[in-house]
């Protein structure tokens, strides 16, 4: 076994679930930078295996640009439609051309890949967005450099080398306050969209906690077609407002208040009511890297890394892997071990050396009062010293799309 | 009956039919420059449609511009795929808003029929292009200047005025030529099209006649998915040939060679296969105006416009409309009177005045031998008179798409 | 000395200048056409020019393609502003990577060489266009295939092969009325613009003949900065027409009406009036091959050709070459040849064949009333086969700029 | 004086300074991030003016989004050049017509505002960019909804109320690492460069501190034509890596080891040279928002907060004036409050109210060891009530160009 060099201890702060204000926010699925990052990262995705498909290894490519530019729209009751098309523009870098050992030659039809995930995206995400008139997909991906151009094969699986000094982070467990931000969303589209088509994809929430006090703020688009009149568009948001009040239930026994849509003024008519379930269609841009950190979530009161993960290349990018390892490993850790009430983990990557060997691996934890850092450091060092064992596994779950990058 | 300038003269040259070199080219359906102009009067249709629809009547636009910037390809045996998609940027101005004298507003998303309608024309028109990977259609339409907007109403079709100084021109009949040109293009892309699927959209025929030897020249795009070996692309390549000579016999008596695919070279394996049936996925950019005049054809022994009809507007603009009106009166003459070898209408309008009042309509015939100008002068003057006095069928026909502009 | 095909004989139709009827237009520099040739052109003598400095010959490339987005402006006595850029889109293909017999590798900018020079262009041509604000210049040039890619070298000047079956049409002399709308639209923007700043460069010169009658109608874009108010304005429309009234008396003797931006009301205040010199700034999208033909000239009266002129590669085009080298031919021979009024010069490719032995090369003439084609036959063809011998000239001397395409 | 919500309290964690581990970034002003970042700022200062020129009031608008598509280059000793340009997209909402109260109409040219102010920020920060070949800026800016439009008056300056519920966090004083990551780039392409024009701006600084061993590496494009062989390479850089180690003594008694460029392998010429003095230029895309934090730095230590402030609308965008305003206020407080070794501001808005009223302003401290939060509380208070009353200030020096965003 490596020897890795992993730390254990305190973490100077206390838990986040301590502290007296705590502020949380989820950009939803259809937010608009949300939208760029889930491009990106399914671009990246069917790069990727289109290249494990031809090349029998993934070339070098980093997709992790998307610029949106926001539409226009006309919603109204019962139906209305998007005047202006969205304009979304694919940047990056892919490798074209390779040619292998045995002189083989390989075209890789990258822009034609990336047009496609990117629209088949959009169409599996947003079924109010009509994708023949209401968005304009465009690529412009260039070359990257020669030198970097293979990266990751199926056989051995060789660890690669960091490319980069980088720094990833993560947190576990949540808090309260973030799991019910990240659930709010998270089921608003998925379970309550199912009963109430109404909703559209872009539920963007932020929770604020003040001692035991929760505030819970729900901006959530509503899709006109399936709104009928005003009152229905009242329905509606009271329905999100009392289905969050019940999740609420499940997550925490402090009180919690929940407000949905405060901007909405009915007197003026002024209401969040959309053709497609985003704002993106009437005035709000988007790109990738913006919104929700790795973990799916904004949280001020934690170390955050500034790194994009959404469309990086899963193979080398050291930003991409620590982020998500990183939080892999917190996750892990907290299962597995008793006592801790929270804990943070950072990789520190050094160029050059393999990734499974980071500069430093910094685990810092808060325990339960009666729990020493003693106590679990053993635990803590071989579950993290696994998960850097087999830091390529977080690659194959990134290219199976089984990770989320936002 | 408005006193219309309408004159009757001999043409001065014979018929083209009787000169000693005769030369005529069409560009197919899948010709890079026709696709522009197959989206641009596809666009115009439906903007026209949902001007009409929405307002009552069509308000002001030009969409007669398109750009083609041609894609990359891989075509093989059995099926290639396009490795960079065709860009198309569909240009023009169109009245986005509108307000009617009862004050009420109307918003026309001008954006997303433009793109819609150009989506819609190249999936009914080009099978094996896949609109998913292989074409980005992007738009930019700005708004036309305020006081030309509104011009064509529903109820009372008050003749407009002209909008410019310009002419039309129309020619009939046309010679062996140019029927059989036009005919080999429209009959291999329907007819034989439906038996061999392996034949793509993009068929360029080119006719040469010196004295009474015709040269058919076609290059005509086979679809890889459709052809498995060479053999089968020399086969497809044959019967090609073997039906334009077989079309050939229903035009004319004089003698017919028939040339396909002339700069394949098979030692080299360069030969004319595409994936998508077009030449725009590999190397031929293209744009509206550039090919075919309003009768399908570009024949340079007779006078032809220069004006892209293509994507016009149908209402006012005079460019469009006289060229399509002289095509239509000069088949209707041709039609109707008897002792006519060849005939030339050319219409020019006057700035300000109405469109059926054109400044002059010129009617230069080729008569039979035995047939004088005389003896036709009155039925021609009258056919001219009463299309002139029709001039609007010729926009509605353009709206309904019952009349072909390349 | 080859035997080239060339046949000279009567041609049919009587002169041009004694025809009833005659309509001529000439786009001029600043027409949204215009600008598209001018810029493709000029990218295409800067690129030819940077193959031959860093290659040593004139590799592949067309850029043909150049499509031209109006602004939008609100011009103002004493000056105005462009709200909206004009958005200029370069499109062609371009040979980006070339390796020589000696395995040295090329990199050539064609992308950064087609942005100068198009920017170049605009800025000597433009004086009223501030390139910082007004226009936004992109470009999309495609790689071509790669078998076509070495073309014309320094040493040898071999004669090339054609690329195609096409056909270049050429005419002379111009007849009274072309000569008119050809140098008005010249001596406007040229001598008369030193005097009388206010004139922008969009001068679109039609001229109808009927009979000994000529009306030449000017629309003449004026530029806001230099003119104070519309006395002024009006100062300056009618100097413009007084100009080419005078003009008129150099090539003619018939009656000569000249109307000038005759849509102009002064009562509504609406006036040809722009920011910067040309109607591209608003409303009035352009694209290559639209406007004038090789010769500078619109000419429904004689054969055109189609073939989009600008930008086109001049060492193997054969549309561009033919074109170009039958108006020389067509201007050679009237220059040295007495007794000819009227003459055509066609010359017709056959792909394969040296382009200095081209299939046909048709001369038909109108001669004198006391002049037979058996007089002047010899000499005709004299030129005709020497013209032919140096084609290669003709690549020269549209590299060096000394021929215009439009 | 309005009671503001102002707590001030003791910082649960330590000061970064005593942390153990801590990691700094800076992207320097030639990173394709720092680029988007630059432009956005500049072109939403640039507007702001405009509007207050022409209107008197800063009308609605963000420009907070700008894509940069990385070009292709071929640097060389002595001069290389660009070969495809670098493509900068600006994407925003600004209003482009406006009517006052009394009926008077403006349209504001904001597109052209955009781009002039684009390009000249490059002209002004990138000597070695050459705009006329290696940059392409393209523009697309929306219209933002009508009713957010007047937003910012020159006469009363009334405190807008929030638009949003945001967060904006600050910290002083700088740890030496901060501090010498940040002026390591910022001296660099000052005072560095002016001796050194070698240097292009593209600096990229990172700073690891491990207990009291500060490790500073630094990634500088060299440009090309300053550089004419290896040696003046290896010279340029052990001159910035002297320069670093003598900076270093300014802002730190530790023991610091600087690193520059070591992803260099001079065996294999594979160093950091650039034509531009950017990594634009080949293969590095960038957009806003993704690099330094408000106060020019990244700093995973200490909250952040994900907005981009840069090109945001200084007047209402509360995420860009809190983020600005608490660092201000944060190193107002350092600079007047002895006894303070860490200091974070944390303003939280609450939509609806005036921004001067935040929600809350959390102030933690740090004391030093002698010094109480009672002693400094009173102290604190003052500074930030005062700051707050005077938020508007912000507005003032942002448009004002001021205020760095990045």
């Amino acid at each position: 076994m490596t020897e890795r060099n992993i730390r254990v201890q305190a973490l100077e702060r206390g838990a986040v679930e301590d502290q007296e204000v705590e502020i949380v926010e989820r950009k939803g699925l259809g937010h608009p930078d949300s939208i760029c990052d889930g491009i990106a990262e399914h671009v990246s995705e069917e790069l990727a295996r289109a290249y494990l498909d031809r090349v029998g290894k993934v070339l070098h490519y980093n997709t992790d640009e998307t610029q949106l530019v926001a539409g226009n729209a006309a919603p109204a009751f019962g139906g209305g439609e998007v005047v202006e098309p969205i304009y979304l523009l694919i940047v990056g870098r892919a490798t074209k051309h390779y040619e292998d050992e045995d002189g083989e030659e390989y075209h890789i039809p990258v822009d034609s890949i990336a047009l496609e995930a990117a629209r088949d995206y959009l169409r599996e995400n947003f079924p109010a967005l009509d994708l023949e008139t209401d968005v304009i997909v465009d690529v412009k991906l260039g070359e990257g450099s020669g030198d970097l151009q293979e990266v990751f094969g199926e056989e051995g699986k060789s660890v690669p080398m960091a490319n980069d000094t980088s720094f990833g982070v993560g947190h576990a467990p949540l808090t309260e306050t973030e799991q019910l931000v990240y659930e709010t969303e998270r089921r608003l589209v998925t379970d309550f969209h199912e009963e109430h088509p109404a909703l559209g994809q872009d539920v963007k929430v932020m929770g604020k906690r003040e001692g035991d006090q929760i505030d819970i703020t729900v901006a959530a688009a509503m899709v006109d077609r399936h709104v009928d009149s005003l009152d229905e568009y009242a329905d509606e948001v009271d329905a999100v407002r009392e289905y969050v009040e019940d999740l609420a239930d499940d997550y925490t026994d402090r009180d919690v208040s929940v407000y949905v849509n405060t901007a909405d003024d009915y007197e003026e008519g002024s209401i969040y009511l959309t053709v497609t379930g985003t704002s993106a269609e009437q005035g709000d841009d988007g790109s990738v890297g913006r919104g929700n950190r790795a973990n799916g979530l904004i949280t001020p009161n934690r170390s955050m890394s500034m790194e994009a993960t959404s469309g990086k290349n899963p193979v080398n990018h050291i930003g991409k892997i620590y982020n998500l390892l990183s939080t892999d490993i917190a996750e892990g850790v907290v299962a597995d071990v008793e006592g801790i009430r929270d804990l943070r983990v950072r990789l520190l990557s050094q160029i050059g050396r393999p990734i499974d060997e980071p500069h430093v691996a910094d685990v810092d934890v808060v325990t339960e009062e009666d729990v020493t850092i003693e106590d679990i450091d053993a635990d803590v060092r071989e579950i993290v010293d696994e998960k850097l064992a087999n830091v390529t596994d977080v690659t194959e779950r990134v290219i199976e799309g089984e990770l989320t990058t936002f």
